[in-house]
């Protein structure tokens, strides 16, 4: 066994098992601890919160909390595991969100037959939390499954795979178009992929101004075109009246290649077909659709972007999944909608063009860094994302009418 | 509003909202933690335990996990207040877990119509925890729903209302009728209340020696009798052949009386008719079926205990619940059975008789304890619990074949 996935599982085995526990906020020492924290005196915010609903999150943890919901069906880039074995990556994002936004995150992970039931489970027990983080779960189910909570619950439900992986992808993207000089509403747009990730960011670069038709969208049978009888109704979306049929029909002359797929399926021969200045996101994990070395080796006109941290313009969902939530949390969203993920978009996307203070390449292990082809996007774990990012979400969830309470003091 | 109650408010509004929290604890700061915990290192996990569903024990935290969960339909005593008002009891509950056991516990709330919808929601999460506690559920639904769930689930399922509360009324009670001299086989036993806790403890008693033909148990009608139409099938298991119809007629001459009903009940003059040395277990919180005071100043041959912390013998809950599942969890029990709740019993009773060391005293707050009508039970703060009452419960596991691990070492 290699000696990095030797330190993975003594990681997550030491010093106890697992990565997350709870922790206690209030004294619990004494006898009179005690008969505040249970009985007699918790009584008291029962009784209060019987009376005025509203104070479950004067006098409980729900207003800071987040579950971490799966089912498992499609773990990472392994398949479909099963919920227990998906239970590491589940509470590696808790972690995370303590981590990064200081939310209190726990796991959940749902075992099921139909989409119904998860629903159904997830529906019954979303009032504990402040929100619900959906995580690997299979296309299409969790197109189902995310519209429908989102329509039973009271609480922002956001799925991480498709919406946490197109604002990042989006922010990334629209500066790589600006550094290049082209124009996203004539941007050919090839994504390779049609999952959930895909259509996400293809979707929410439309709402950034990407055009639909010219974007070309393949599954394993090719390009999604008009004339396929076999598409379901989320890749019908994409379907393109067009007569390009393979990744050689689709990439020649694009502008942008985004791809949410597996591992080498971009060859150099293909990206030198591409535009001048071509944007290529390789986003397959850990192994990406093009490796670097070979891509810069044959284009030097080209910005890249993987989802690994050892190359430069690392798409990481940890630079949004904590930081929507805590603006959402904040001011009490009742969803997570357009306005609060654009808003995300721009922050994400405007940190990078600012200056870059001394303890962000500290903390980022980085010499320089300023806006360029291999700087387009902050580094996770720039401390200014957490304020900046929050804030622009809290600022959009208050003005688009969903937000509960006023902005918070520490965000005037 | 009453000091104790505004105490009571906040003690749950600050520091932050709530009394719990999670924490971290494995090392998350650098690049290099983050991709051992989330991708790409967490793959590694993952994949262990799909190959090795045991491994779930060895890189998560699901071991020492207890999940607490309730749908509010008997808080307390407070009623069925819903599910969002009875978070911050089960709030309290995962405190006590992880103050008195180190087990990390949350609470899940659950919405729901029929007990049916309860049972699949909970069987459908049920893996993601090492074990289970239900609470504050109405009777006769806990009934349903436990036994369902021990059906369904392959981890501990325990209803402490029931089963937590029989367990320490069943220790102090054996210990009560040692120091009266009473033979627990011959004790006329009257219950005042026919709810869950009150059947719960009437069958662990019977498991423990006492006779199900010398109990009398009432509910708002008077005595459970065999003529009687109106029982459901779990009042029907204590229907007694008896004339006997009211408090009055069911007290006289009788042993033991164990109210779990409501305060002042038990006149002093129903007290007076007992047989001589009688036990008298006033456990309706906050208000006992007698004042202590009242009974002691008409009869000075009585031992009893209430639910109350500042009277002796506090029949508590907390004396059972994070120990059951400390010793269950640690051999990994597949459920807790009889064995293991009778263990339970004895090892609480036991340490009542054993000397009380200065740590002890200091921790209850005494000058001095020592076995006798004033002491029969240990007290909550009394740090031997975890050890003596863990261990008794997983060496039980172990012999009645319901463990999958060997002992811990620490409990060799």
């Amino acid at each position: 066994m290699s000696d990095f996935k030797q330190r993975a599982l003594d990681y997550h085995a030491k010093p106890t098992p697992g990565k997350i526990a709870v922790q206690i906020t209030t004294a619990a020492e004494t006898s009179e601890d005690l008969s505040l924290a249970y009985s007699p005196g918790v009584a008291e915010p029962c009784r209060a919160i019987a009376e005025n609903p509203d104070d479950v999150y004067k006098y409980t943890g729900k207003g800071n909390t987040v579950a971490v919901i799966s089912n498992g069906s499609a773990v990472l880039g392994l398949g479909n595991l099963g919920p227990m074995a998906s239970k590491p990556v589940m509470e590696g994002k808790a972690l995370l969100f303590k981590r990064f936004a200081n939310i209190d995150s726990f796991d959940i992970e749902v075992n099921h037959k139909t989409p119904e039931e998860f629903i159904n489970t997830v529906a019954s027990i979303a009032d504990t939390f402040g929100g619900i983080n959906l995580e690997d779960i299979k296309a299409p189910d969790c197109f189902i499954i995310e519209k429908a909570l989102q329509e039973r619950c009271k609480i922002p439900i956001f799925h991480d795979d498709q919406h946490g992986t197109a604002i990042v992808t989006c922010a990334a993207m629209i500066n790589a178009l600006e550094i290049q000089g082209k124009d996203i509403e004539h941007a050919v747009i090839v994504c390779l992929g049609a999952g959930a990730a895909a259509i996400a960011c293809m979707e929410l670069l439309i709402q950034c101004g990407a055009k639909r038709e010219k974007i070309y969208m393949l599954d394993t049978k090719g390009v999604v075109h008009t004339r396929r009888s076999d598409l379901n109704e989320y890749k019908m979306l994409f379907a393109n009246n067009t007569d390009k049929r393979t990744l050689d029909d689709a990439i020649a002359e694009a502008d942008v290649f985004v791809g949410v797929s597996g591992p080498n399926l971009l060859s150099k021969e293909q990206l030198l077909t591409m535009a001048p200045n071509p944007i290529v996101f390789a986003c397959s994990n850990p192994d990406p659709e093009i490796k670097p070395e070979l891509a810069h080796s044959v284009r030097d006109d080209l910005i890249m972007a993987t989802g690994r941290s050892d190359y430069p313009n690392q798409v990481n969902n940890v630079l949004c999944f904590p930081f929507i939530f805590r603006g959402a949390l904040d001011v009490r969203a009742r969803k997570i909608n357009n306005e609060m993920k654009i808003a995300a978009v721009h922050a994400i996307r405007t940190l990078a063009k600012a200056e870059v203070p001394e303890s962000v390449l500290k903390a980022s292990g980085e010499k320089s860094l300023s806006f360029g082809k291999n700087y387009i996007i902050p580094r996770p774990m720039d401390p200014r994302l957490c304020h900046n990012v929050a804030k622009a979400v809290a600022v959009a969830a208050v003005e688009s009418g969903v937000a509960q309470i006023p902005m918070p003091e520490c965000y005037l």
